[in-house]
Formats: structure tokens, sequence, C-alpha cells
């Protein structure tokens, strides 16, 4: 018998305010320009599209934000969440490592999604809102928000990328039980979609036109507000939870992590678990390496530039300063859908560029040979995202193996991959392809973000 | 803030027994039969099937079996699993019910059946046993036996049902991604699928043929045994589990159940939360009303036959003392998959007919009415198979609320729907048919028990 299995925090001693990483940093982030002015914007620049309590999250300077009581009674539901030690994989690996894994597949959509999800719907119930709009890519986030204007009476309208729209059918099913919406995007109902459908009549679409067309339609509707599943400050916020636990368990387990790994699409999974773990380490408490992992076929923090562009693929939205592939971009159609978006977190992008973390791409065999692994030896199938850090944990755990290195390593399993089966089954088939974006395509991408 | 929303055991206060309700009983359960001599079946009979450990559990009298630490230490990659009280839902119902339900879907297959596959593969790779058979229906025993398998490194091979290896290809590939071998069924790989592909080429299955066709590979090579997911003594005794941790989450919460409601399949969900709920009422500590749910589609309960006859189409099994629609029976193809199995398991069966548990047959529009109405205020989306106990629940929160008694309920949630999705699409769009077996067809149906 080799010790516990996993870390359990009692309900009473869940977190009760969410840490924003942003006054302990040693310099601030680059603010959201407007575009056509290029100047900062003000909260009433995004009064249309958000509650005025997440606009102040969004550029608060408090370190510490409660959590309101309404918000941590659907927590709950599903919180505090499982940090697991992985004592299964590490014995199929061999290895001297411990390696950890914080859990999130346990909400009621399989991922980390609803962490941020249930306050925004709370929010904006709060104001009086009565419709939510947003768009979703292989419906991670869709079910997420879907589940959240469930519990606190509002509607729900999701843009889901027309590929997954017709791809993987269960997504929408979903978020169709919860009660939402659901439209393919390009769809005809907004003049975004309606301009791609004319250009392209055939698109099977993407993140940045989905998110125009959610805009759009939120904009145009006072009774509507838009709502985002990573990206923005105050999502990377109400994902601390996970590293607020997360600090508490390794409290529970006697131990403190020497390696850190994440995967990156917008950041929000990776900014919730670092986060807090970057406080204790920028307050000299602790020191570990912090890795965020991203698909070769989408590498915006290791081949992006950094630089301001818009969040989305119509240009409605703020400009952003952050690591970016071009608007514009459309990666090639892997399996993780949550890691295919153009740009990256500024936030993230920002501790990215003071040094504070490190990033690293992998191609998706790699990963799913560490996903059929971590499955056969701890059970749970990980979702396609959270495979990349999957890789990148077996890694370092093989590196531990050869230089007998007992090190700690520590991996947000933002997710299971019920919904992702077809991915695996393309994997075991030896049908998965790697392709790397090459120099030229990049050139190409990033001609597309704006001179300044 | 409504107090507690869940009560979760630590793993050191995990049950380390599982409970054997045949001693407490004030009669023993009729024994198999030997089909050809009409005499019960002795160990030696069974030997070609199950391993020696499990033939022993499946006649045990002793009240507590233990369980080895190799199985508890693979039982905690997901249990204790949790105890909810279902705040959210009793605010939608305004009843002044309080509810309660034990979350089976948190395993890595999102159903109870590990519970019973982890020891099943376990006592099997300690006998040198190299591959496991088995049968499954819409696939939530073949992913469990499957994840099973890969645990102790045995070789699995699944016959699915037909229509849901075609319909249904998700649980398929969760299989194969824990390593199994699938095959639909009936297939040409077996004499059992061979006669009845000979008989109906266009034949879609049923849970009763693939138990032939499992049964007949493993009887015919000396390094496979058969491993089946419900009905028998040994599969309910390990799913107690279940009902030991509910007990002690009981005592957390400070309450008592008056009516403890599951929905019956082969029996062993049910079993494994009654059993021992049903030892301290044996004992007067507690006085519950017991309630099994069936589907109206498939009532071996509340209309079946007390009485011998085969756990299988083919009449490959000993014969079972039981409640049975006739092993020849193929229920309409409702989406409780898990709830289609002509016969019930021989224990509940006599338990029912000592009359310490009453039983009810309800059908499937009033049970996905209740699995949305919970999905939307608790979150997790139920399986099929236990909306027939949510609709129980429901029933009496609502004969509560007229009354004005607050009666503490408990429901089994055995599993969650991330793979059942379509049937809540069936439902939502009204397309979902409730078909009441009709006098006649029952008639026809009770004819294929074999006289005696």
């Amino acid at each position: 018998m080799a010790g516990r299995t996993k870390f359990i925090l009692d309900e009473s001693d869940m977190p009760t305010a969410w840490y924003n990483i942003v006054p302990d940093l040693p310099a601030p982030p680059p603010p959201p320009l407007h575009p056509g002015t290029g100047e900062p914007i003000g909260p009433e620049d995004l009064a249309p599209l958000f509650p005025m309590a997440l606009i102040e999250q969004e550029v608060s300077t408090e370190r510490y934000i409660p959590i309101p009581d309404g918000v941590q009674e659907v927590y709950r539901l599903w919180r505090p969440s499982p940090l697991f030690r992985a004592h299964r994989l590490e014995k199929a690996l061999g290895t001297p490592a411990r390696i950890y894994y914080k859990y999130e597949g346990v909400s009621p959509v399989g991922s980390h999604k609803p962490n941020t999800a249930v306050p925004q719907a709370y929010y904006n119930a709060q104001e009086g809102v009565r419709l939510l709009t947003t768009e979703t890519g292989a419906g991670q986030w869709g079910s997420a928000i879907s589940f959240a204007c469930a519990q606190f009476g509002l509607e729900c309208e999701v843009w889901q990328v027309r590929a997954s729209y017709d791809q993987k059918p269960y997504r929408k099913l979903m978020m169709e039980t919860f009660g939402a919406t659901v439209h393919p995007s390009p769809s005809d109902l907004t003049e975004a979609g309606k301009a791609i459908l004319a250009a392209h009549p055939d698109s099977t679409g993407s993140l940045g036109i989905a998110i125009s067309e959610a805009v759009e339609k939120a904009a145009g509707n006072p009774d509507a507000r838009y709502a985002l599943g990573s990206v923005l400050n105050h999502v990377l916020l109400h994902q601390t939870v996970i590293g607020e636990e997360a600090i508490r368990q390794f409290e529970m387990a006697g131990d403190t992590p020497d390696v850190i790994v994440g995967c990156t699409g917008g950041g929000s999974n990776f900014g919730g678990l670092v986060f807090p773990f970057l406080r204790e380490k920028l307050a000299g408490r602790i020191s570990p390496e912090i890795r965020a992992v991203e698909p070769e076929a989408c590498p915006s923090l290791t081949r992006g530039k950094y630089t301001y562009d818009f969040g989305d693929t119509a240009g409605l939205t703020p400009l952003l300063k952050m690591h970016t592939l071009g608007h514009d971009f459309i990666p090639d159609p892997i399996h993780a859908g949550g890691l295919r978006y153009h740009g990256m977190s500024p936030l993230l992008s920002h501790i990215v560029e003071l040094g504070l973390v490190d990033a690293v791409a992998i191609g998706q065999n790699e990963c799913f040979a560490a996903g059929v692994r971590f499955a056969r030896s701890e059970g749970i199938i990980p979702a396609p995202e959270p495979t990349h850090a999957l890789a990148e944990c077996v890694r370092e755990a093989l590196r531990c193996k050869e230089t007998g290195e007992e090190k700690v390593i520590l991996t947000a399993l933002c997710g299971h991959a019920h919904l992702d089966l077809p991915a695996y089954a393309s994997y075991l088939a030896g049908e998965m392809v790697d392709r790397e974006l090459t120099d030229g395509e990049l050139a190409v991408a990033l001609e597309t973000i704006p001179v300044r």
C-alpha cells in the first residue's frame, strides 16, 4: 500500500476568495486598447458586453475578491475537486518522481469551465440580464455556461464552431439538455456570420468567428450580455479556486511541487492552477519551475508574436496585447479543440514575457500516447487538451528516471474525454496526423495582425 | 445557505469488507439448479466460468468478506463516492422532503459497475487467468471490465449487443481505449452467435444472446474465464460498498432515510445500496420503505413470473430462481439499456418475495422528465437507468409537498449520461415512445420459461 491516493478538502475549507495576481507582479500588464482611438479602453466601452461586476474584476488591482455565497453554493455541487497522487502512473513509468494531478473533470460538464461560468451567470443575473450569448469550439465552454445559466434562470444562446457542431453532436445535446439554444457558426443570424458565409459558403468556422457572432448578438440587445470562457482577466481570476485548493491539498500531502505543468489554449486552466503557486514563488516560499504546454499546430506562446491584436476574427473586440498567431489564423483541426485559439490570455502572455513561466509545444500523437498510458493506469481518460500537459509530465518523469531525481510534478487534469472518444479511436487506429505549423504559414498568419 | 451539499468520507473510512445479506435473511435463497439433472449445482459446475474465489463468494454464508488490499487500492481511484443532499432539486420541486443521492458517476467509466469489475479482474488475475470475456448492452459494464482488466494486466474480450454497438459507438471507443477487444453480438465467432444469425440474419442482438457468446468463449478456453456485471450474488456483494458508505455518510449528515429508491435491471446497483440498509432494518435499528423501480417495457419484478429460468438466451447458464419475463424475451429498445434484462437477481427476487422490498414500473417519458429536472437543478445529467429511480423520488417528494411530510428520501444515482445524450435529445424533441408490455406479449414471453 503506497499511501494516500487522493487529497480531498472539506467543503468548509473551500476558498472564499479568488486570487488576483496583478498586484503581485513586478510590472502591471499592458491595458486593452480601443481599436479606433488606440487609447486604453474604459469600463463604458465594455458595458454593452459585460455586467459591471465583471468589468470591475477585469481591471481590479485588489489582491483578493470575495466569492459570493450564491456562487459558492453552486460550486459545492462538485467542489472542492480532488488532488490525486498518480501512484499507478508512476509505477507504470518506473519513475522515482512523485506525480500529482488536480482533477477538474468532476464538474457536471466534465471540465474546469464551470468555475468561471457560474460566477459569470451569477453576476449577470444579479444585474438583471436575461440572455447570455457565447461561442464554443468543441463545446466544453458552451456546456459549462449552459449549465450555469440553468442554475440562475438565464436564457443561453451558443454559437458553436460548425466543424464541431457537425462532428461532435454530444456536446450540443448536453447544452440543449441544460436548456440552451445552439447555432452552428458561421450562421446567417449575424452580420459577421453572413459576411463569412458570403465569402466562404462552406466555412467550417473558427473560435474567432463564433466570438464575433456572439458579441454582435449581445451588443445589439440591451437585455443580453456576452460571456467568454477564457483569455480575459476575470476568467483566469475565477479559475484560481483550482490553485488555491491545490495549495491546501499539498499541505495535506506534506509535499511541495518542483515542476508545475498545464496546457494552454486561452490560458484559463493554466492560470487557474498556476497563479496561486506563482504568488507563493514570488514571495520566496516555494520555487517550482512552471511550464505551459501548447500544441505544435497552434503555438501562440512559443512561436506567436507578442503584440496588440484582436480577440476575434471580425475585429469587434478591443485590441489585446498578447502572444498571437494573427486573428485570422485558423489552426489545423487537431483534436484538442480547446487549444485552437489564435491568441493567449494577455495576463498570462505578460507573465511569460516577465520570464515567470516557460512554454513548450508538443505534437498530438505524443500527447495521446500519454493519454492512453494515463487512462490504463489511473483510469481517467483525459480530455485531448490536458494530454498535452500529461505528455510533458511523462517527459519529466522519464528524465527523473534517468537522473534518479525524486522531483514532485503537479499537473492540471482539466477534464475527461467522455465526449472526445473519437479522438482516441483515431490515435489507436494510427490515423492521427502531426503537422507542425511551417515557417511560411506562420509568416502569412502573422501578417493579419493590425499595424499600430 | 442551506447547509452542506455533500458528505464525503475520508479514504481511511472506506469499508474494508463487503456485506453478504444471505445469513441475515429469514429464509435462504433457493439454489441455482443444473439444467440437466435438476439438482443444485456445485462449485465444480461453475469452475470453467469463474475463478474459485468468486465461486466461494457466490455461495458464501459469511456475513462479511474482506476486501483485498489490491482491490481497495484501485477503489481509491474514485471511492469513497459522495453522498449529496439535493438542496436545489428540493427547492425546484417546492417539497418539504429532504432528498439525498449517492452518486456513483464519479468512477472512471461513470457508473457503479467498476465496484464489481475491479474485484472480478483482481481474483481472476490472482488465479492466473489471462483473458476475461463478457457481454455488454449499452456498454457501461463493458467499459468497467475493460478498465479493470487494464489495471491487472488481463486481456478483455467483450460481446456488445449489436444495436448498441452500431448506435452508441462512444462506449466501444472507451473500451478500446482501455485496451479491450469488442465484437458486435450476435457474432460469427461462437456457435451461439452463428445459430442466431442463421435464424435471424438481421438480429440486433440482446443481452441474453451476448451472454451466451461470452460464456461459450470462456468455457472453451482454459486460460479464460467469464465475468458478469449484475444478477449473481457475488456481483451484488461487491456493490455493497455503496450502501456501507452511505450509512456512514448519513451519520455525518445526522439524518435517517424514510424511503430508499433505486432502479433495477439485473439488480446490482439496487442491491448494492439497499442491502446494508436492509441489514439495519432487519435488526430493527431503522425502518425505511425500500422500493425498486423498473421500466414499464421490461417489468420483471412487477409482472414477471418467480420461477426457475435460464440467465441467457441459448440456455447455457444454470437455472436461476428469479423474476423473469422468459429467457427469449427481447424488450422494446428503450433508452435505459441497463434495465433491459429479461430476469432479475435471484437474491433480490427472493428478497422481494419475502416482502422486504416493493417494486413499481414507470414509463420512460416520466423518467426523462425527472432526469431533465434533475440536470437543470443539480447539474448532473443522470444516466437513463437512474432516471427511473429519480422519477419515483419526484413522485414521493410531490406527495410530501401535498401532505407536508418532511420525509427523508435516498436514491441511488448510479451513473451519468455523458454517453447517453442522444436519449435526452429524443426526449426533448418529443420523440420518445412509452410502450407498456401488453398482456398478450407477456403471455407469449412467459411461455419460453422451461417447464420443470
